[in-house]
Formats: structure tokens, sequence, C-alpha cells
């Protein structure tokens, strides 16, 4: 922070321009900014108290005590006086000064003076261009008419120094790049990102709500959402099937007794929502699946015959987060993950890891996901279980990983004290990386638990255990499947997947005729008979993102076919009823195809 | 129970035994046995104190105090006794007496004693045969004679008159027909039901566990059942979404708000699991799902075009029920309810009703269910709602039994306070009657959350809500259809559909091709590579009620052909691959088949 870094380094670096690295040129064009922001500030608000002004990611921010709250044309006021002082292209200027000499420059800036206050030393940072002046550590362009290409782009309030109980000030955003086509790039893919923020979709879409008076943080899915969400569930349930998981399901609470020995009372009590006492026992609701998996494998006695033992579940757990950081599907107090727990022998480790990360691809690809990324934790200071197996485990998941021609980072110690693991990042269409998946050794809850099985030998051992989920959070992963797509799902994934438009009343047989050998072909059809104008519907049906509109006047009700567009506009032209099911089916089928365009 | 019955009518009947209908005469039948078995156990046991010996469903039972509990040694012994009395044929006489008479009498029985005092008026109830004698009101045969075929079945502890404060006695229970022939079948009958107790072959077919240390009532779905389960929801997922539902998921936790706005805290908080207090909030798991769909249908305001909106869940609820009435999967803590909410227009009301009625016994008929019964009930004294809506309500239900053909009787005043309902049983595979489907209307919801649309002339009318559930609870009908089939699941049902036995490691490899043969089909079949002898194998796929076991020798492996064999011991010889992949997938679309014997 500004307090920080004023304390530091010296006023002004002696290196020139060209030698800094662009990053470098990047932070001081932003740090110029921002004084550039504070003087034209100080222009239409001459009483105005300023505070500190770091840069961020992106651009830049500077906070102040102002008469009156700013409003969006006093942005474009104060942009257009910022962008004279660049034209005018005047010298920035920096030296140390005695606090003393501070303390009467910026006698009446009461922030300033605080600043002084709190710096060690006798000497403090001070800059000035034109006739604007500043207590900064440095790290300037030469001259104002550097800065490269900016943009103000909101305010917000702030409490100085983070602090509630100091004044609120304001805070004016700006972002800022080397050039206008950085900047005009930037601007695009941000409003892209807000453009298909999932809470808007959800809403615009009907897919979701949430009712903060009936519990913050917690998912209503709403039929068409449920429609998406059941393709993923069968998705889901068809591949864990196939790639030999069983599925099991387990209830959502559990006693004490339970979270005592699995060691989440006294470690994770804090995201737990708080216990229902009766009968002499605390009940809680489940944060986690694994102590339930863990039960049905003691149920029995186990052999190594019966290894390795794949138990997967949706599992729906709630976790306490702080309201404040809640953040629509994203992040949420209660939420469905798609949970495994794979018990198998040393022997088996390998290759079931080996599975899992060729499986996660293979899952993710479905989904219309192509570029990944992973990271691999391993052993930290403090851990659990003994050291050959956090070897055998390392090695094994750098080898998985290898083996999938993954690339990945290796994070030193960064694994949980009770085991290594691979995290594995997708990419999506705005380029943005969203951590799904996760593969995760386990050396504690085997030992807590006293897992065993009768080996080859017909004696007891401790068997590997090993969590996993792909999707992660299924409401995280529909939030950035939403996002990904921008509401426009592939064919197998859209709520309505076509939606018959009959020009006038008159075609409500034909359309109903057409809706019923699309039933029959399990489509998802609806017949738009609104009686509006077939502008008006075929609009519609773009904003709901509907893959296939099936427009029917007297010329396809005649020759029974049917004018097929597309929700990007594209017309494919009249088509008949066998033809139309036919690539109805067959793109429904295929379903790892191209993002198309929102 | 017996103390009343002592209390009420003359101590000997006059009417002819030929003149008593033939319930009268098995219920006197049972009596007398009663009578006869205490004769027994004083002849045994001359010190023994016996207190009251009513006759129950099928049959009788006596309490008494003995000086040590029985074995089921001494009930051979008491039955052969009391078959002796039979056979002696001596009359049963009575006659009232006074009180003093009585205490003479019974001066050592200290439990007829009590009953003595307990009794109005000054004369009792005095029934001899033989040397036995009893205070009894009457019922009885002429003579020991002619009380039919019976057994004792088995004894239990009883508190003296129900109370946990008196004395705990023994209670012999026995059973009792007319004829041998009607006692065989009986206890046939029951033979069966304790081999198909669902709880006796969940374990042994190992599909479902219960944890009471973690929580009791709660199930934990193993894999197989977890298999049998996604049959299951499958069927009724897709049967949904073709009947026009649409299927949502709401949370597991409300806040108190909505419970208060529901009603149930007012009416069922005794049935909730208790709060988890945080954030200023009372948080309580769901009892039931309806309070969260109306959130969503509110979520939008809604028009007469939207209607009607059916909203279905797999929602799973948690009620809090005594341990003393947890039964298995039958009656449980947690349980997911097949549960919809229809939401429509008076206008709909008729034909929705009808629709569902039809969809219940269509649904009950896939999973292999053909005889049914209902009952309606209609308006109890205290209600809500406007009298015209509950005609209307109840006219609607009794027009939908009728074009169902279905047999009902009426339950007058036997619905609930929001509103009437039919309640739909289904009949077993041992002609045990289980109500699981539910059709009931709420007057009472759509007031209390002021849901509203908009109709066709503008303005805000209030919608009619039905409730419904069709298999009820998941848990007990997965219960019911488990003891139903006796564990041997339909083909589309069965866990494990096929095994492959390979007569000797020799024909692993051929058991493998076979395998992934069937995999590809998708049938779930496994390969008894276990290397015990066939016979053992076979067993074996037995008792776990596999439908086909496919043998593979020499001579299957060289002409790439099977043995098949089904559970029951039918031999359907060599089949080529082609052949049995056919059958089996035949057969698995087929749900609708016979209850093979288990």
């Amino acid at each position: 922070m500004a307090v920080d870094e004023l304390s530091t380094t010296a006023p002004h670096d002696d290196a020139a321009w060209d030698e800094l690295d662009e990053e470098e040129q990047l932070r001081r064009m932003r740090h110029s900014a921002a004084h550039i922001l504070a003087e034209a500030v100080l222009e239409m608000f001459p009483k105005a108290k300023y505070a500190i002004g770091p840069t961020i990611e992106n651009g830049f921010y500077y906070d102040f005590e102002l008469p009156r709250p700013l409003t969006p044309d006093d942005l474009v006021n104060l942009e257009r006086r910022m962008k004279r002082t660049v034209k005018r292209n005047v010298p920035i200027e920096g030296e140390w000064i005695p606090k003393a000499q501070a303390r009467a420059i910026f006698q009446d800036q009461p922030y300033k003076l605080e600043l002084i206050e709190n710096l060690d030393g006798e000497l403090v940072g001070h800059f000035t261009h034109a006739k604007f002046e500043d207590l900064c550590r440095g790290g300037h362009t030469e001259r104002t008419g550097q800065v490269g290409a900016f943009k103000l782009t909101h305010t917000a309030g702030a409490y100085w120094r983070g602090d509630e109980a100091n004044a609120m000030l304001q805070r004016v955003y700006g972002v800022l790049f080397r050039t206008q086509d950085d900047l005009a790039q930037y601007v695009q893919a941000r409003e892209e990102a807000e453009r298909r923020d999932h809470r808007r979709l959800g809403r615009d879409l009907d897919l979701f709500s949430t009712h903060e008076q009936y519990g913050p943080g917690l998912i209503y899915w709403h039929p068409k959402g449920g429609r998406i969400r059941n393709e993923i569930e069968n998705a889901w349930r068809n591949e864990h099937f196939d790639a030999g998981y069983e599925i099991v399901h387990t209830p959502h609470v559990g006693r004490s007794d339970l979270w005592e020995t699995s060691g989440h009372l006294d470690f994770y009590a804090e995201n737990m929502y708080p216990s229902m006492d009766f009968e002499g026992g605390d009940y809680y609701l489940k944060p986690m699946n694994c102590p339930f998996h863990i039960q049905i494998y003691k149920n029995s006695k186990r052999s190594y015959r019966e290894l390795p033992m794949r138990l997967a579940e949706m599992g729906t757990v709630y976790r306490y987060e702080r309201s404040g950081v809640l953040h629509g599907m994203m992040r949420v107090r209660g939420f469905t993950q798609d949970d495994a727990h794979i018990i198998c022998t040393a022997d088996q480790v390998e290759n079931e890891i080996v599975r899992v990360v060729e499986f996660v691809l293979h899952l993710l690809r479905l989904f219309g996901f192509e570029e990944f990324e992973a990271s691999l934790s391993t052993r930290p200071e403090k851990s659990v279980g003994e050291s050959e197996r956090w070897d055998q485990a390392e090695q094994v998941l750098q080898h998985a990983l290898d083996r999938a021609e993954l690339a990945y980072i290796i994070d030193e110690g960064g694994g949980a004290f009770y085991g290594p693991k691979i995290d594995i990042h997708l990419k999506d269409a705005l380029g943005r990386k969203w951590q799904c998946s996760t593969v995760q050794f386990d050396f504690n809850l085997p030992e807590r638990f006293q897992m065993t099985y009768v080996g080859e030998d017909g004696s007891d051992h401790q068997p590997f255990m090993i969590h996993r989920a792909l999707l992660g959070s299924l409401e995280r992963f529909f939030a950035i499947l939403l996002e990904h797509y921008g509401g426009a799902f592939p064919l197998w994934l859209a709520p309505i997947q076509a939606v018959v438009i009959p020009i006038t009343d008159r075609h409500l047989t034909f359309a109903a005729t057409l809706k019923d050998e699309l039933k029959n072909a399990r489509i998802r059809v609806e017949v738009d008979d609104s009686g509006e104008r077939m502008g008006n519907k075929i609009r519609r049906a773009q904003l709901q993102k509907i893959p296939y509109m099936l427009v029917i006047g007297d010329r396809e009700a005649d020759t029974e076919q049917v004018s097929v567009r597309q929700r990007d506009g594209t017309d494919l032209g009249a088509m008949s009823l066998t033809d139309l099911v036919d690539r109805l089916v067959t793109e429904r089928i295929d379903r790892n195809q191209q993002v198309s365009e929102p």
C-alpha cells in the first residue's frame, strides 16, 4: 500500500526510461496518472482533501474527501482535465525533503499530515508536476505526456486506511494501458465479462435465484437451470459408471462423533454450520462427504480383491462463508460436490491417478473446455503420514501429469498437511483460468478411521485414499459454464433447444404437429403462440439464446417444411421435418463442439 | 383391551355357535385359546401369576409373571399341553359372581385382584374350563375342542398395563386360524415376509446401511443400492419430463422466516430437527419442499399463460421421528420425497388431477405393481379456504378416480385442514397394501405466501395449488420394492445384471471378451474370477439374485457361445453373444414384466 511505499525507496529513480522493462514502465505510467487525477480533482474542488493513490492491476485509484459525491459527468470532466495535463507534457520531478517542510506544504491536508507522522526517518518523498504537489516515494514517468491510454471507470466508497472507524472517502478508479488499442481491448473484455456475468444471465435466462431473507448463499435452481443441471448430472453419472465408479448416496447430517473422529470439529468447525442439539447429541450439516464414504467402506471387512473401490457422490455440502464473500453461484454456502474417493493398494495408486487425470480432461472437454494447466503441490513442513508414502504419492502425481502431457507448475510445500495434490485449471472463452478439479492424497483419514483391507498375505493393510472432485462444485461449475458460453449453451445443454414460431394463428395446427414430432425425438421444444409479430418472436428467442428457431407460414405448412434459423442469425433455409430431426439429434450427440458466439 | 372388555357385556352369550358369523367364531376361538394357554402355563408353573389375555389380529397373547424366562422349548411344551386340553374337549362355562367371591378365588393372583378393583359394578365375569378359572367378560367357544389350528410363535417382554413403572411380564404370542390349512398359509406368508424383510435383504445384498452412532434413521446407500436408486430416479425423471413437469433443486436449509410464513414453526416444529443459530437467525433443515417451490413460483410475476406450472423435485427432507418408531428404510429421519407442486387456474384443476391420477398408476405399473386402491378424504370440521373451492376440489378428485376406474373408499372429514386429498395404495406380491402416493389440495399456503397470477382479465387471482408425491419417500418405496421382489429385481433394476462364470482360469480371456461385449451394450456385468468351483460360483450368484449366469468352458470358448442360466434355475442352453445381447437389451427395455420368484 501507499503508506509502505512512501517509507522505503528513493524519491527519484535515476534509471533512464528506455532501460526500464515494460512492466515497470506501465506501473510508472499508472502511478503518474494517479497524480494527474489528483491534480484534476484539486482543480475542480480546491477544498478537496487528498489521501493516497496507488497503482492496482490494470490501472490506479485515488481517494479523496470531497464536498459532494462525484457523478458520472464529473468523471468525464476529470478525464478531460487529465488529458490536458498529458498534452502539456510537463516534467514530473521528485526530491527528499525534511518532514517539517512537508508539514508546511501539506498544512491543509490532514491525510497527508497523518501519513507524514507515520513515516520513519526525517526525510519524505516530494513529487511535483506543474503546480501539483504530492507526498510520494516515486516511481514515475519523466513527463506527463508519457502516461499512455487511460479511462476513469467508476467511483466507490472507501474508509481511510480501510478502517470503518475512520472517515468514508471517495475512491476514483481508472484503467490505464500503454496504447489506445490495449485499452480498448481491455474495456471490451471487461464489458464482455459483465455481459456474461452469471448472476445477470441467471436472472435474464431464468436459470436460478437466491433468496437472501431465507438464507444467503443458498441456490434455488429454476426449471431451465434444472434442465441444464440434469444434463450435466446425466453426463457425469454415465461417464463415472463407464470409468468404473460406483455412485453412493449419504446423509446430509451426522452426529458429532463422526466429525470428532474425522477431525473436522477440531480443525474445520469455523467453516461449518452450527450444531443441532437433540437426544443428547450434536448433529452437524456435512461440510464434506468423506467420513460418510468411509463408513460405507468400513461397513464390511474388505479384501484386496475389492480394490480399487471408487465411490462417487453428487453430495450437497454446507459450509459457512461470510456473507461478504458470497458471490452468485461462484461462492455459496450450500453446494453439490462431484466428490469421489478412491481407495486402493500401493500397487494400484499410479494407475488410478493416471486414470483420474485422463478422466478430468475427458470430462472437461465434454463440456467444451480445451485448454488446461495444472499445479502439483508437495509436502509442507507440517504433515502427517509416512515419508515413503509421500514420496510415492508425489512421484505418481508427477508421472500422471507427464503422461497426460499437461503443463504444470510445482508448488513446493503447497500440499495440505494430509497429502500432496494436483489442481487442474481450465481456461474459459474469455481466457480466464478457473480451478475446478482437484486430485488429492489423504494420509490422515485412513489412519483416523482405521481403514484396512486384507491383503494377499492374509494380514491387514492400510489402503491409500484419494479424494477427487472433477467439476468441483456443481454450482460454481455451472456459473463458469454459463459465463463461458455467455448463456448460449450447446444444443445438448440448452434448456430449450428449439422454438416453433408460427407466423400467424393459422399455423398453430402445423406448429403443434411439429412440436410433437420433435418431442418424440426428445428435443426440448416450445411453441411461441404469443400472438406477437414474427420479428418480436425471433428477438425474444435470440435473447433467450435458443439454438434453433423454426419459422412456419403458409408455404411451410403447405409443403410440410420449416424455415430454420440459428440464434446467431444464420438462416439455414427450408428443411423437411426428417432432415430437421436428424440435424438436431446429430448435433445433440456431438456434444464437444465449438463455443458459439453469444 | 382386556380391562375394558371385562367391564361391559354379559359373561355368557346365549347365541348358538352356528348362528355366529365366521369372524365372531374366529374371535371366540382365539379368546378360548388364550385361556387354554393360561391353563397350560399354570400347569407348568403352579406359582405363575397371570394377568390378561386378549385376542389380537391373527391370534392372541397372554401376559404372565413367571419364575424364569420362557425358552423356545417351553413353547413346544405349552403347545403340547394346550393340544391335550383341546382334545379333551371340555365345556367352557361362565357366570356373573360377586366381587367378594372373585377376590377369594383369585386371592393369590395380584393382577386379577387389581383388575377386580378397577371394574365398575358389584358383579364380575368368571369363566372356567376343567380346573382353570379366569376373570373374563366372555365371548368363548362352547367347548375347548372348537378352537381350531394354532401355534405359539414367540415371547416378548411387556409392562403390566403398558406402564414402564410397573413390573415387566412375559407375553406369550399365538396365532390361530379355523383350519390347519389357513394356519399353514399364514405361517408361510409370515416366513416369506421375514425372508423378504428389506433390512435383511439390504444387508445380504449389500444395498444400504444405517449407522446408529452417527445418527439413527439416516440411510447410507451402498454402490448396489445406488445403482437401483439411479435406475429409479432416471425412470422417474424421464417420466416426469414426458408428463410436462419441470425439475427444480432447492436448498436443504432455510431461515425461520420461511418456516414462520409457511406455518411449519407453529404447527410442525415437533417434527423438525432443532435450529442452527447464527448471524442472528435460526436455520432449519427442511421437513418439506413446498415453501422453496413457492419461492421459485414467486420469483417472477406470473401470468395465466404460464400455468399450469408443475415443479418437481427429488427433495431430501429431514424429520424428527422418535428412535423407537424408526424401521430400516421404511421409517427414517432423512428421506427423499418425489415431490411436486402443481400450480394452476380453476379451469385447469380437473384436467390436472385426472393427469396426476393416471400418472400415478402409469408410474407404479412401471415398477411392477398391478393392483391399487384409493381413498378420498374430504373436508374436516376445522378447515381453511373457501367452501366453493373445497366443493370443486372434492368433486374433481372423485371425478378423477371414476375416470381412472380406481376402486376407492370415501373418508368423510378425513382431509387435512388445508385441503381434500386422494391417497393411493398399492398391493405387493404378498398381498400387503402400502400407501405411497398422495394427491392433495392446499388452500393454506397460497394464502400464507400470497401467491397470485395475472388472469386473462388483467387482474390478480389466487392459483390452486396441488401437492403430490407418487413414490412418496424414495427410501420407503425402495424398501417396498425390495420386499415385493424379494431382492430378485427385474433386469432393468438389478444392480448386477449378469455374471460371467468361467469354469477354470483357462477361460478368463474369453470371459473378459464377453464382459466387454456386454458392457458396450451397457449391461451391468461382472466376472467371477474367484477361482472357486463352478457350483459355488452359481450358488453365490443365485444368493445375490443376479438375473443371468453366463457359464463358459472349453466348448463355449471354442464356439464363442455362452451357456445361459437364470437365477430361478432355468437353463436357457447355449447362445451366441449376439443373441444374448439382444435378449438382455430387449428384456431391459420391457420393464413392466411379471414378478419372478425370488
